[in-house]
């Protein structure tokens, strides 16, 4: 073998979940807790989140929305309320039985142990998802058309209880933001499942670089309970689907559970139509899985932790303390800069550490760009800028002036060379398929890629073909999303179709 | 009766404790939802939250500290590392013991109902504290004396089973940040929990006008586990303690359970010295109770989810458009101020309601700044300026560019006599108290204030006097706090010391 040495074993090639977990370690994003299923996000990890959190709040509020807090445990009874939703969710649910712990001395043993104590009269689940609760409040708060539309957004933690867990993409406890609207008239909440459904496709193309496809799920996806389900569908490096986000239209079928009822204009008493839309951090295995490579973490510029990382060369102690300072100077000049709105995050490494190891390090972090900055440079005022996107071993000495005038276009350069390359991949690996032959085939590959048919079967032939070949249809893409064009005959039925499905295997 | 009439029913005077469910109730902050002791924190009180957030979570981020994310479940096993710690929370401790739902048809009524299912060998507490789950990372990456200190927040739910719960105040559930360190000395992390001591101090003084006494808690109050825990004491307009923050130095008690060990520079294996402090939702709590009046709640402005609110005054239809335009404008221009570093958070109320309504409503919701603007004031170019920490029935006229250009300094000002307000409050409601027959008579009067003594009884002692007088030693106030001078024998054993303690009720 003569592959060149990378910095991530195995590779992307090599082993694909594998490689996924290693960057993971890598980058020191998060790891596995002793609570099952449940993980501990580490600071560089957490970093992303924040920033995810950041826009898409400030996204929230531009559209109307206002922040509130529900409680954490779901009494039984809410969940029953709605009986398909409870059915979705029932083998997922922690329950909370007890409110206290009692100390017994083990007789065996001796030795102190706690156990459950006080047992509750009605359990709760920790929940899973809000509609239940947050109904139970909407309920209470809506009284007359007046108090429509009610537009709420709450970021927190949920818990469902994964038998495969996988860090970020399959958590038992995740955080999410779940936003939950109420409507007057179908049309309005349609119109807002849409408007967040758009918003999501946007944030992930125009922060995260990821280009996914828009479109609607099929009966058999929709969430537990929904009239319409929309869907933002990413592919990864591996060919394989990630949902990256949902916003769903419940029609009425919460508020007449729920009691969600309001005096209309005309007098007469109506239920609300409500909506719910998320996201959660997942995204951040989305992330992952959709821009690293086998050097590490690709960090889009706009979701990066530190953005800039100064690496002072100081060979020489008598030149140490120069160097030094023209890097904190040239962070602080640079803080002053900003990208896309926000200043920019700049981290000089003054760590007293062999200066490969610590480069590596960024790397593998996903840095968008490093800086070095050594003894001759201060006397050139140059830097030596490195890309994330760019080669290891590419680097471009620049002008200091010159570059912290470029230094937010680079990063825009970057998030478009990111956002460029992640569509060419995704639309390499989507194929028209018009035939049932073809489609069978294509299933026995190796990472098979997207399949895009003409469809009119029923849930029932779908749910065959997605458990013949262990794959679903990801979305019916919306109207305007290009894609290549189709003939108009259901690749399983032979009847004529304007409907086309998007079939591929899927985290 | 004679007395004016308030927006808030009964009174402070009247009812204390009423009138504090009734601000929260008229200001819109928060109510309780079907779940035990857990509130639901509605919009206008969530923005309370999120500005108290960021504001200390720039302070955290400038003193070093990073955001991470711990599990939410605790195993049993963690909580019985540390017995002390462990029986402190156990009789409060929300127990998960199943991960599934079943289905069962109930034999009487026929009805489908949910029961738990799917028992597991090991139950998990949700977490009331993450010392223990926090702690088993940090013995994962804590090897050399090169990892210390290691300076972590994280921002999260916790729940602790409250028997006579109180919105905000002590709820099941609540919202807080909990800081966790370790480090290489006994020095160093005495330095952490005092600095951060500090910052609380300060930010209840800089952000929430409220005067603290900072001090350390007795053995008896002490957060279990904790060699020394120190606490903000906040005295609210009842005259009543509210412990705001604490601060804890845990000594090596947590490290030596959890094996948080490392590397010295002498190549010795020791234990780290751990921290933890956080403060939580109870700081809107004692927002409301310190500054708020009987007209309902005032905000500090630096936590105002609004701090101006500008009511268009539209009584002819024909001037209503140059009004509203007018106001938006108004609001544009103010938007581009900022007060102590932030954007000032302007709304216009466009609703068509009677201004009067609006008027009071946010009285009651404590906008720090109400902006009238009418037909007259366009020509005039004039603006009619209320402000909350004055009585409602005064208003001043400003000229609208001067107003612009004061608008800041009115918040400071605001800020400033809500500070001066409570301070003077709190000054005038501590007593000194040399000798024990006084003592007693003391807690016989309604709403007693605090009583401020010379102390070295023992801490049975120390509890014989709290059970018989409903009270607690709030701290021993830390030097160079400004309090009036006592004796140097204590009240009940005469013994010279220099320890002084302050006593009073709490919530």
């Amino acid at each position: 073998m003569s592959a060149e040495k990378t910095a991530i074993s195995p590779t992307r090639a090599q082993d694909f979940p594998e490689w996924y977990q290693q960057v993971i370690k890598a980058a020191d994003l998060a790891e596995n807790s002793e609570t099952r299923g449940c993980m501990v996000i580490k600071p560089w990890g957490y970093g992303i989140w924040e920033l995810i959190q950041q826009q898409l709040d400030r996204r929230f509020k531009a559209t109307g929305h206002q922040n509130a807090y529900f409680p954490l445990l779901i009494p039984l009874a809410y969940l029953e309320k709605e009986a398909e939703h409870a059915e979705g969710f029932a083998t997922e649910c922690a329950v909370v039985t007890h409110h206290r712990l009692e100390a017994v001395k083990d007789p065996v043993t001796g030795k102190t142990k706690m156990i459950p104590s006080g047992e509750l009269a009605e359990p709760y689940v920790i929940r899973p998802t809000s509609e239940t609760i947050i109904g139970a409040a909407f309920a209470r708060w809506v009284e007359s058309y007046r108090d429509l539309p009610l537009l709420i957004n709450q970021w927190a933690n949920v818990m469902r209880w994964e038998m495969r867990p996988r860090l970020f993409l399959r958590t038992a406890e995740f955080l999410w933001q779940e936003g939950h609207t109420a409507h007057e008239t179908k049309e309005e909440a349609i119109d807002e499942t849409r408007l967040m459904h758009g918003q999501y496709e946007e944030f992930l193309r125009d922060h995260l670089a990821i280009p996914v496809i828009p479109g609607e799920k099929t009966e058999n996806e929709r969430f537990p309970g929904a009239d319409m389900t929309l869907t933002v569908e990413a592919m990864v490096q591996d060919k394989k689907a990630i949902q990256a986000g949902t916003s769903h239209y419940l029609g009425q079928n919460f508020s007449k559970a729920q009691n969600i009822s309001f005096t209309g204009r005309d007098g007469t008493v109506q239920h609300a139509h409500t909506t719910s839309w998320g996201v959660s951090t997942r995204m951040i295995g989305t992330i992952i899985m959709a821009h690293s490579d086998d050097d590490g973490l690709v960090l889009p510029p706009r979701v990066a932790t530190q953005q800039i990382v100064i690496l002072p060369i100081t060979p020489k102690e008598d030149t140490r303390q120069a160097v030094l300072d023209a890097c904190q100077a040239l962070a602080s000049t640079l803080r002053n800069q900003s990208y896309q709105g926000d200043a920019l995050r700049v981290h000089v490494d003054t760590r007293d550490l062999n200066g490969g190891v610590k480069k590596w390090e960024w790397i593998k972090k996903g840095v968008p760009i490093r800086i070095e900055i050594g003894p001759r440079d201060i006397e050139t005022r140059k830097v030596c800028v490195q890309r994330r996107d760019q080669a290891v071993s590419e680097k471009q000495f620049s002008e200091k002036d010159e570059f912290i005038q470029r230094a937010s276009d680079i990063l825009g350069e970057i998030h478009n060379n990111l956002l460029a390359r992640a569509t060419a991949f995704r639309d390499e690996n989507i194929t028209v398929c018009d035939d049932l032959e073809t489609f069978h085939a294509h299933w026995e590959k190796e990472n098979p890629g997207w399949l895009y048919t003409p469809w009119a079967g029923t849930p029932e032939q779908e749910e065959v073909l997605s458990k013949q070949h262990k794959i679903t249809i990801r979305c019916l893409p919306i109207d305007g999303v290009k894609l290549p064009a189709t003939g108009g005959k259901c690749i399983l039925t032979g009847g004529e179709t304007t409907v086309r499905a998007l079939w591929g295997r899927s985290y």
